[in-house]
Formats: structure tokens, C-alpha cells, sequence
């Protein structure tokens, strides 16, 4: 990685305790989840200010300008400084961002997000992506995933109000949890693991993209935008979502909790081993 | 209401059933919510694309624009037409917005939510921000509207993946719910109650405001904005949420579920009179 941009190491506290009063008018010292503004600086211009937990602002703020597209490779990136006393992170890149002005004009507010705008015709290019369809996940892989993540969200059992994302890989025994990243917006939480999955190098066409989060239509780009071929939720998902997660043929899977799921599609990937011993379709 | 603007009544369907696969490879009808993108036209400037439910376009039009700060009254609007044909809803004020380009500029993309994008320094407004505090909310008059939310949330129970915001008003009874809406962004939710509000020349100073999302910043930011002194939550809460909520000295419950909530801020209006005869503080 001779390319690695440099980079400061910012995150901040997690939780805060604030006093609270319940219904019998006791007392009762509360968890809650930070929330600060991080204002990114690309090549000196202001460019947006997210609210974030601020646990990975610096892998953040390179997710952010991949998953918007601003910024083609890790190696474009030459510099990330996070500064908190000014709530800001300068971002500098190796050669500047054509059109920047052009390309910040067109914004579109999604859905269900910590972090709304995308600009440009991000739609446009989904007809490009193309998914590895040689991959498979075994129902036992899923339902191992599902029971790991419940041991990493450690903010959200302290204090609520966060989203989860991982990054995880299938294994002989079940899976493996590559990066977790909890923050108070789910698109934070998405794109903080797209910067790190840039500073690790890592392919995403064998991976699996969990979230707590609803699966919306910025979600499954996200996803196909990285190449990870199965999207698992726990939540449910919107019509955009499904028609966007349709047209791609991502494997999209709703309601997983336990050994309970829905394959909505991107059937053919799945394969179904423990219930019953033959497979989906 | 002399100059209520005209407007069309362009609903979309809510919900739209798609199939799935379970665990055991049964297919399962499954409900999923409605999601469009819906572009607003400000005196026939692109301004936003908001992804919505698209319940209540014209109230989510009128009140985006209201919560943004852009139009200071309900007046000021002439008409608004919404055209699914094309995404599109086209507002036309009385006088333009002054320095429209300018405010556009700035933005901040908020927490955990369906519609992130601010103009302006929404900040720098909230000292000027005076709440009633000759209004009180007793406890049984919670505990009615928290059960009350249960019968409006239809597409939640139907397809989850929306949130749902309420605007009541207590009773001696206990509490009313005088409007509901559903969105696949919580703060479009947020925003079509701020619009139906401006139509139905409805003050908030007396009112409660319900969400079942998160109690971020903005969230208690746009209730400020509205002169609503409650603001109830069944779900958690972030600091900057908390730290505005005790600046402007809003009463914020969240975790209200049941017969359950925790108190945050603003306890001097909740009179505890069912559990234990004596009050708060």
C-alpha cells in the first residue's frame, strides 16, 4: 500500500450519561449516543457537514467521497486530517475533482439517512454494475452472521439511537465479521466501512454487507457500488430498494433475526441447508 | 383561510406486495413500502429530490419548505401541483425567495433520517426560540397517546420500513390525535405534519409531538421550530438532540412505550399523577 493517504486518528467518545427521570420519578442515569457535526473540507471547499458518532471520522470522510463517487481510488487521496476542535476533516487529493462545482449541484435527499446527499446522476450507473455470480451463501453461513453481529453492537446496547454496518465473509464453519461500524446515521455507518474497506484493500465480490438499517434505494447502490454480491437486513425494505435490488440481481435478505429470514432476490446465490436439504428455486 | 394555496390531492399507493422466500423456501407475500423520488420545483428551480411514501406530497412540499426556513408563511404560497408523470411537485410563492441561490450553498446532512439537506445556519436561529411554559402534560394523558399511535400505525404493521409522526393535543380524557403521517424518511413525516399544520392554521404551542424515530438534533430542532413544547419519542435519543432539547428547554420523553417513558429535559411541565401522587423536581 505505498499509496495509503496519511491520516490522523480521531474518534471520539462513543456514549455520554445524561440524568433522566422514568415514570415513578426516580432518577435514573441514561446512556445516550454523540452526535457531532464533522464539516469536510475536499481540496480546501466546503463540501458537507455530517452528523456523526465520530468513531471513524477519517475512514468516514474517504467512504463518503467514494460512495458519492467523487473520488475514483484510495490512491487519488494524498492527505485525511480530522480536527475536532474546528468539527472538520480536510480531505486532499492527488489531482482535484473535475466538475466539482457541476457535480454538487444535483442533490438528491434519500431515504432513511444519516447522510442524504448524493450528487450527480448516481442512478445512471447502476446498468454498469455487474455482480459475481459464482459466489454462494449456505443458510448456516447466514444464521452464524446474524448471531456475531449481535456481539458487536456495543453502542446500541448501551445507548439506542445508533445504526450497525459489517462487513463480513463467509467461512467453512459459518462467518466472519471483517469490520463493524456503529453511528447515529446508517449512511455513515455504510460508507466509514467503504473508506475502510479502501485503506485495507479489500475486494468486496465475495463479501456479505449486513446493516440494522432499513433496505432503502441508496442502500442496495451503496452495496452494489462496492460489488458485495448479498445485502442482509434485519429490518424490511422499501419498493425502490426491491426494484433497484431486482435490476442489479443482488441478493437482498429482509427480516433476518435468529434463524428467520426473507430472500427477496438474487435467489439463486442462497443456498438452503439446514431446514430442509434441498436449495431456493 | 383566504389564501390557502391551490393544491392537487395526489396520494400514491402505500404499499406494494412482492414475493419472498423464507427459511424453509416457502414463498411469502410479502408487503413492502412505497418509496418515490419526488423533485421540488420553487418558482421553477430545481431545489431538492426528496424520497418519500408519497402519502402527502403537498403537505411534505409545503412543510420542507417551512422547516427549511424558505417561505416564512403559508401566504406566501400560491400554489402547489404535484405530477407523479414526472416526480414533480411545482411551488409557486406570492413574492420568490430572497437570496435563494446563496442559502442553497450551505449545507449540513442531519442524523438518521429521510431528508438530511439544511439550508443556512438553521443553528443560529434556535436562541430566538421561546416555548409556553404555562402548558403541563400529566402522565395518564401520555400513557393515552402512546397507546392511541398503536391504532394509527397501519403501513408499519402492514411493511415496516417507515416512520411514523403524530401532532396531539391532550384532553381532559386524555389525548387526541389530531394528525399522522407514515414516510419512508422520518423527517419527511416531520415535515408533512409542519404542512398540514400551516393549512389547517393549526398552533402548536399547546401540542404534543410524537415520532417513533430517533430524538437527533434536528428532529428537536423542527419541533422547536414549530412552538411545540412536547416531544415524545418511543425510541432514543443522541446528544446533540439532548443538548439543543435543554438549551431551548423543550420537555423531551423518549423510551415511551406502555406505561414506561424517560423524562430528559423540560420536566417542569409533566405532572406525574397516576403512578405516585407527588410531582417531578
Amino acid at each position: 500500500m505505498a499509496n495509503r493517504p496519511k491520516l490522523t486518528d480521531a474518534g471520539r467518545p462513543a456514549t455520554f450519561e445524561v440524568e433522566a427521570f422514568n415514570e415513578l420519578g426516580e432518577m435514573v442515569p441514561t446512556a445516550i449516543a454523540g452526535e457531532h457535526p464533522l464539516t469536510l473540507y475536499l481540496d480546501k471547499r466546503e463540501l458537507v457537514t455530517l452528523m456523526t458518532l465520530g468513531q471513524a471520522p477519517e475512514a468516514l470522510a474517504i467512504g463518503y467521497l467514494r460512495n458519492q463517487r467523487l473520488v475514483g481510488s484510495i490512491d487519488d487521496i494524498v492527505e485525511v486530517q480530522v480536527d475536532w476542535d474546528t468539527d472538520s476533516v480536510a480531505i486532499v487529493t492527488r489531482h482535484g475533482v473535475a466538475n466539482l462545482a457541476e457535480r454538487m449541484e444535483k442533490r438528491t435527499v434519500t431515504t432513511g439517512c444519516g447522510q442524504g446527499t448524493v450528487f450527480g446522476g448516481l442512478m445512471d450507473e447502476i446498468d454498469s454494475i455487474r455482480l459475481r455470480d459464482d459466489v454462494t451463501l449456505e443458510d448456516f453461513q447466514l444464521f452464524a452472521l446474524v448471531e456475531q453481529v449481535r456481539k458487536y453492537e456495543t453502542i446500541y446496547k448501551q445507548a439506542g439511537a445508533v445504526h450497525g454496518c459489517a462487513l463480513a465473509k463467509s467461512t467453512p464453519e459459518g462467518a466472519e465479521i471483517l469490520m463493524f461500524v456503529e453511528d447515529v446515521g446508517r449512511h455513515n455507518a455504510v460508507d466509514a466501512i467503504a473508506g475502510q474497506m479502501w485503506l485495507g484493500e479489500i475486494d468486496g465480490s465475495d463479501k456479505i454487507f449486513y446493516t440494522t438499517g432499513r433496505l432503502t434505494s441508496e442502500m442496495v447502490i451503496k452495496c452494489a457500488q462496492m460489488g458485495i454480491p448479498f445485502l442482509v437486513s434485519r429490518s424490511g425494505l422499501t419498493k425502490m430498494g426491491h426494484d433497484i435490488a431486482k435490476k442489479i440481481g443482488i441478493t437482498m435478505l429482509g427480516r433476518a433475526s435468529g434463524r428467520h429470514y426473507l430472500l427477496f432476490t438474487g435467489t439463486p446465490r442462497i443456498l438452503r441447508t439446514v431446514a430442509q436439504p434441498t436449495a431456493h428455486v
